[in-house]
């Protein structure tokens, strides 16, 4: 490892008003230029005062309780769905919140909100006419008439949001018993003014303050919670528009596009609109709809905040739907940077390449007693250093393909009191990542000339991610697929099949088409527009090389369920081809892409087209990974795809096969543990240990072989 | 075991000319009454005139190949489809038997036929304009013009069958080098002129025969062959109307119909039309337009023999299509008997419950060097003796339950020689079949109050089997429950969605829909019929016990994939909740069901709707066994169903559950490996031992537990 240098800068502190003395020993001993307040902490004027940068955190919607109280027809709301009840008679009665968490929701009965309420028949599909149906208030519940006897009922309904979701999750999770906040929803114009003038009055309020912190914008991520303690989180969608809804929006919406949205729009049988399902066009219109608004009223604020001669920048993980940082109107809100926490290297990435000038990661852990999933962290127990290394192994490699210009955390700072191991080694992690800043400034690192696009249905508005963090996703292949991508020396784009058709593929060398038939990932409908096949089989034709993981392309209806069948020399039987031989075939490896690493998925209904894909690895009798030629290009098949280090080199040594280019190449090391970046201008190897074990990596450099050794966890920094 | 009894009859040998004295001693030993020839073996005056009845075999429309030369024409046909191609510019050359077994199929390129080809673009789904392709009867490929580059074609064609399927599969398996046999169609009349002349000199010419065994009437199971030894088996399915095609027939389906069918309504998109897929109105008409010429001609066939003074059997194992022994016709056709070779016990029942006169078992080992998989049998190495026993196993414990009249072996005699311990064998076997035989010529067995109806798209027509042997069709649950209720002590039904409105559940207590998503087994299209999910929720509701195995009542486009969720309490999610929350549990077992012992697929997209479902079982976090308490009835799902002794025994102990009938009922053994059936009217206990072990079955009977002792393999009749 690197020896300690003195430096500072780009670290952002979270202070502790009552520990004074602590932070600034820190803030000294990790080189923190910034001092932040965080989440139920405060600034004191000794730390305000002692030549920090400051930054404070706002939840603009939320800490408005009293004025909530008093205009409360402007608190958020969502659209919910009863359970479905089966009638037994000609009438039933269905209570409206049975399933749902009392403290969170409250109906939503007004004279507004009536009209977009609706009964449906689940068991013909079909909406049940309003005079068959009737809600009371008294019961929270509606009673329908006239009902088909075993036929099944669901009433969809607006809910007020009562309990903010940050706030509550805090509160249950750690017994707290403060009073519950509430979120204003500024789509009223009356929360606008009062919202402007809050911030106005704020700014003015606190002038040590050089940075507003936005945590984030207005509307948060579906978090639907349950009345049982067995299913609590009875839906989590971390990108969905559900929150963003309210009869003036509907009216809104309908006065701007046309035509009007229902009820049935969101709660969507049941399902809601889960974003890793592809969207309708319904859905894109409202996204719009919403992006529009927040970039406008958004817009606002950060301009009061630029007038008092601060900085604004948005926390990217709360209330930021509707600003998604690869949306068109982004940009438009004026942001001056965007700070993402990050478990993984793709967060890292996701942050790195927004369009504002500065990007902070707040690492983990976070600095509390315990950790998301409960696990004890900065408490008896707890290993936060060993905690530390882990998310940083994964973030590092990442940055060492793009820079940012800022890393920090968050949380209680007296918690790292009787962990000085984890300040010692947040003091190491701090020198790495100047050290890899400094890299960068010099130059960008080597990138291999191969060019790989991602192709789903959200394309670039969902680069790196899928919708949330790697721990919440990890059940789908893409996730893996782009961590993995995140750290290797290659171009990455993220490209959607309207992409396809505009000529996105001119420069790619790879398109990698990941996840379960009908989803986003894999595509659903999109593939039924021919346009979208006849391109990428041409370009596979022309030399492309299509690489499709678990059910890529996967839509019924055609001849093949694969659409790109013909181009993998593979297809899944959906059990229309029961009584279809099978092709016998040979195991043909390919030296240097040993599959035995990836841990590939049996999946039993996969079968060879015509026979000439070749298998180069099976699972017991089933192909998991396939090559077929085609022209002058592959198709290329896995079943699936797990992140681990030696699966991101696989798929590093599969885009370098994929796009025939031989597996020696400067700058790649030979040891799947131990990962290298090459920056030319400053001539220097940059190399990480991906592990807790000591390894050497060899890498092949125009001068001839360099072997480098690095500690556990560690990074070398080595000029040739 | 019982001692040898001197016993005779109800037993049909295959006579060897070359062997009479082996045929005359070995008919004496296992007691026949009957001699029949073999497929290649022929019967010597001696063996005619030693005082048996004697079976000849006759496949009525092979042998001809004589006259067959003379009218090509009238060689039976079928409609491939070729590879699919993918234009690289505008014009396209597809071969059209190049994926084919060149010796099987013959283009039909006449004019007759040319109407019914056609090319299709596979991109899009729509037919291509005849004017836009040519077919090339020397090149014997079709020419596409005007082809959008990168969209995918395909040709559906004629081709006559140019060697009978069963011929082409003995003689190339066991390399023979004898003549093709070729099929004629009797769908031309100059064909049913020609074999009713033929059958009628035959009968003349055959005074000593008395049974005529027909294998079977005219149409073969579709059995296409590819040209790769890669993958021989294209095609294989048992039950399909492909090969009863021609042009004269698709004309004749057209008059009688007043509508036409096409290539794509038998290719249908190269998949065919699997038996195990829910089938079309168009391919019931088509079957029905079918039975209808093979019961008609077939009566003419039948009435011939009749008149001879024979009686006429038909072997139902071969060219059975268009006859299935539970389709509405097969009484006209006047068969005296029907022969069901069988592997297993749900073809015992299958024969059982046909409404003919005689039914007779032909057991295996077929008298052979080697099985069907290959692997020797009389022949060093093979052990047929124990074959022997295995299949007889599974057949007896079905014929406990309901009689046939008759079993028989086939083959050759001679090979028997070196194999006294199999010639013993038969001779128990033989001895045991005359004893269940003659214990429910006293009566009926007792069977426990419990009616339960298998539910499928097929009903009764596919009764007990799904489309051939049970190795041919393991992969679906539905063969494997089958095969466990064929020896169970309760009263089964098959029958469809239209018998379910039509009041089939009437006397039910439980309905079994076991099958995976779309397939035939769990219906399909048939779901979406609200009529069907009303009366199957109404039923349950009032005490009926709904069984769903595998996707039961799976469709796309419900709130639930599932359609009787709302009954079973589980549903499967298709990647639409991958947002939604996830029902923790207790499992709860239920004593005597011990699920542990039935091998339950983990299902990885299970999921409880409301956390009611009670869950017996699951497999590390996912439930695979579980029970909805729904009205008075109950939903009870399964992920999977795998044929064994002590899952049979699960099975019955889940229908007594299912109709809330206590585990203690009489007659009812505590060992899976011995079971038993009860015969008031002879007052006796029939125990089989299901296993190679000595077993030990206590039996409650109303004067007591009754101890049986059980050699291995072995049967015990015991008077109470």
């Amino acid at each position: 490892m690197a020896e300690r240098v003195s430096e500072r800068g780009g670290f952002t502190l979270p202070g502790e008003a009552g520990y004074e003395d602590l932070t600034l020993r820190l803030a000294e001993k990790w080189g923190a230029d910034v001092i932040r307040d965080s989440d139920g902490t405060r600034l004191s004027p000794k730390i305000l005062n002692a030549g920090y940068e400051i930054y404070a955190t706002l939840c603009i919607i939320r800490d408005h309780n009293e004025w909530a109280k008093k205009h409360p027809h402007t608190l958020q709301q969502v659209f919910l769905i009863s359970d479905p009840v089966t009638a037994t008679g000609d009438t039933v009665e269905i209570p409206l919140l049975e399933r749902y968490f009392g403290e969170q929701f409250s109906v939503n009965g007004s004279a507004e909100a009536m009209p977009y309420w609706q009964v449906f028949d689940r068991t013909l599909n079909a909406e049940v006419e309003r005079s068959n149906w009737r809600y009371d208030p008294g019961m929270k519940s509606v009673r329908i008439t006239a009902a088909v006897p075993w036929h099944r009922y669901t009433i969809s309904f607006l809910a007020f949001r009562v309990w903010e979701e940050i706030n509550m999750y805090n509160n249950v999770t750690n017994h707290w018993t403060s009073e519950h906040l509430m979120q204003l929803d500024p789509r009223h114009h009356e929360v606008q003014e009062y919202l402007f003038a809050w911030l106005d009055r704020w700014c003015t309020e606190h002038p040590k303050v050089d940075v507003v912190r936005f945590t984030s914008l207005f509307y948060n991520f579906a978090f639907i919670w349950g009345s049982s303690p067995r299913n609590r989180y009875l839906f989590s969608d971390w990108a969905s528009y559900d929150n963003t809804v309210s009869p003036l929006a509907l009216k809104q919406f309908e006065q701007r596009m046309g035509y009007a949205l229902t009820a049935e729009d969101f709660v969507n049988k049941g399902n809601f609109q889960v974003t890793h399902w592809p969207p309708t066009v319904r859905k894109r219109d409202y996204m719009d709809f919403v992006s529009a608004f927040v970039a406008g009223f958004g817009k606002k604020l950060v301009d009061a905040v630029h007038q008092h001669g601060k900085k604004a920048y948005v926390f990217y993980d709360d209330s930021w739907v509707g600003m998604e940082p690869y949306g068109e109107r982004f940009s438009q809100i004026g942001f001056d940077g965007l700070i993402k926490c990050v478990f993984s290297g793709y967060e890292a990435r996701l942050c790195a390449h927004v369009p504002v000038e500065t990007h902070e990661l707040r690492l983990h852990p976070y600095l509390f007693p315990v950790g998301l999933s409960g696990a004890p962290t900065f408490k008896p127990g707890g290993n936060p250093a060993l905690d530390a290394k882990k998310y940083w192994l994964q973030v590092r490699r990442a940055l060492l393909r793009a820079p940012v210009q800022r890393i920090g955390l968050g949380g209680y700072l007296h918690l790292t009191e009787g962990f000085p191991d984890f300040c010692d080694y947040i003091g190491e992690l701090a020198h790495e990542f100047r050290s890899i800043k400094a890299l960068h400034e010099r130059g960008e690192p080597y990138t291999l000339p191969v060019h790989v696009a991602v192709l789903h249905a959200w394309g670039k508005l969902r680069s790196w991610s899928l919708s949330g963090h790697f721990h919440e996703t990890d059940k789908h292949d893409l996730i893996h697929i782009n961590e993995a991508l995140s750290g290797l020396p290659v171009r990455v784009s993220f490209i959607s099949f309207e992409d396809v058709k505009a000529g996105a593929l001119e420069d790619v060398q790879a398109v990698i088409n990941a996840g379960a038939a009908g989803t986003a990932w894999s595509g659903g409908e999109s593939w039924a527009d021919p346009k979208v096949v006849e391109e990428l089989t041409r370009w596979v034709y022309d030399g492309g090389a299509f690489i499709g993981v678990n059910e890529p392309s996967a839509l019924p209806g055609g001849d093949t369920y694969l659409r790109m069948a013909h181009v993998l020399g593979v297809d899944l039987d959906t059990g229309e081809k029961a009584c279809h031989g099978r092709w016998a075939y040979e195991v043909i490896p390919e030296e240097g892409l040993p599959a035995e690493d990836v841990h590939l998925r049996r999946k039993e209904n996969l079968y060879l087209t015509d026979g000439k894909a070749r298998v180069l690895h099976e699972d017991a009798g089933m192909p998991t990974f396939t090559v077929n030629g085609f022209g002058k290009g592959k198709g290329i098949y896995l079943t699936s795809f797990r992140m681990e280090p030696q699966a991101a080199r696989f798929l590093l040594d599969l885009l370098l096969f994929a796009a025939n280019i031989g597996k020696e190449q400067y700058y790649v090391t030979d040891n799947p543990y131990a990962e290298c970046a090459y920056y030319p201008a400053a001539n220097t190897l940059a190399v990480v240990n991906m592990s807790g074990e000591k390894q050497t990596a060899r890498i092949l450099a125009p001068g001839g072989q360099v072997r480098v050794d690095v500690e556990p966890y560690g990074f070398v920094a080595k000029v040739l």
